[in-house]
């Protein structure tokens, strides 16, 4: 078990190394046991085609907070298996996605996450929901 | 029904009108009745954290083909589920989606697509499925 | 908006009503406004090749529960997506499988369970955890 | 790889040591490397709420179509995700079952299947799909 800030400093520096991350500017704002948060401002270059977030953007967000609340209590992973409920259309000038580790096993991690959008009013509503079946890397050696 | 010429060229420019699809440089390369296919070359700004492809950018290729073969038979539509597994390490020169329609219903519409990635001797390898369960806009009005 | 006890008597009716309910013993011991639980006793009937509960009374208990937990809010429904993460073996002398609705909308619902093992001395070990789209029945009319 | 009426053989003793197999009265058909048939009749034990094939029933079958295609490659298997889409209500007068091993891992397989169901002029329409991450239990010894 690590503190808090030694999490979120390791997930910072992790999502610094991902290019498509930077790219969409994705930011680590918490971490915990098992836990990690991220959150991504608005872009109008991550919409689809009448101007709502991307589902592919929404699955990145979804995808890596489940990763990182995983990677903070096996290191790293890769994900085998994703899925996402899409609730509401993700609209906002901000998004937060929150991540938690359901099982760690040896061979397996499960995780969920939540996506919430912020409107200018800093209220919050959920509008996506996500679910991983992850490989921690150590034994996977990136072999499947 | 309509001739594939004519699919293919609404689907160019429905591909054209979402931002993400033009930053990650999609390419619609063919539509039939229920189906379409999308490629994308590889770009170092779409990775992870140990350089793959990124699992957003996967799930953005898969729930695109996925949409745009549902969007030949009934029009736009929105997806409200997707779930994809990933295979093996999304490596390559290029990756192609292919999407197909399995069931077109009033209120939803199921469609699933198989992610290639091709290598530099244009062998192609399956890396990654998906699903989707789509809402067809015009009853829907963006309103679920 | 309705009190709990008549939901309650109204999903012990729907329950008796569906016959592969009263094979398995599926018992409604909960139920409130947008949720449900249920409850099975272990049976060496329902199990697979090496003794567990068998996914699909696993899915089953699942799949009860979310829509229980949606008709308490929109009536009847039928679930078009179904999936489950499989934490650890189902063992155990009694399950208790509980629903949340996520959000009720017109056209689809969207509800969650999660599935617990109940061992000898009543401690509870989360095993499983699903999650449903379901169609409102009224407006679907057994047509999709 | 194994000739198929050997494959065939150690489905049918497999299927008839699972318990819910027998109670619901699954027939394994076929089997090759790689791929295994499910069959089984209607029963009006095995309905929902409104005379349909109960979804965990249609879970079973999928999922069991799954880990038996996959068993063929490498023995016995667990699922640890589970997924499927009810494309339309589930009645005939027989379903039929088909799994498919798409990638057969060290350390996960992925299988998915089809499900039909049959009516009395013997035509098949398909009524469902799965999809499922599977653990091999040599590697695995039953602990996750």
């Amino acid at each position: 078990m690590t503190d808090s800030s030694s999490h979120l400093e390791r997930l910072v520096a992790l999502n610094a190394s991902a290019a498509f991350n930077r790219l969409a500017h994705f930011e680590v704002v918490a971490a915990g046991d098992g836990t990690a948060e991220i959150e991504m401002r608005w872009s109008d270059d991550l919409t689809q085609y009448f101007g709502y977030l991307h589902a592919g953007v929404i699955a990145a967000l979804l995808d890596t907070a489940c990763g990182f609340a995983a990677s903070t209590l096996v290191g790293r992973v890769t994900a085998s298996h994703f899925s996402m409920n899409c609730l509401r259309p993700a609209v906002g000038r901000r998004f937060v996605a929150k991540g938690a580790t359901l099982r760690a096993g040896r061979k397996q991690v499960f995780a969920m996450a939540e996506l919430f959008a912020e409107n200018e009013q800093n209220q919050r509503v959920l509008v996506a929901t996500g679910q991983t079946v992850l490989v921690p890397l150590a034994q996977e050696s990136l072999e499947r």
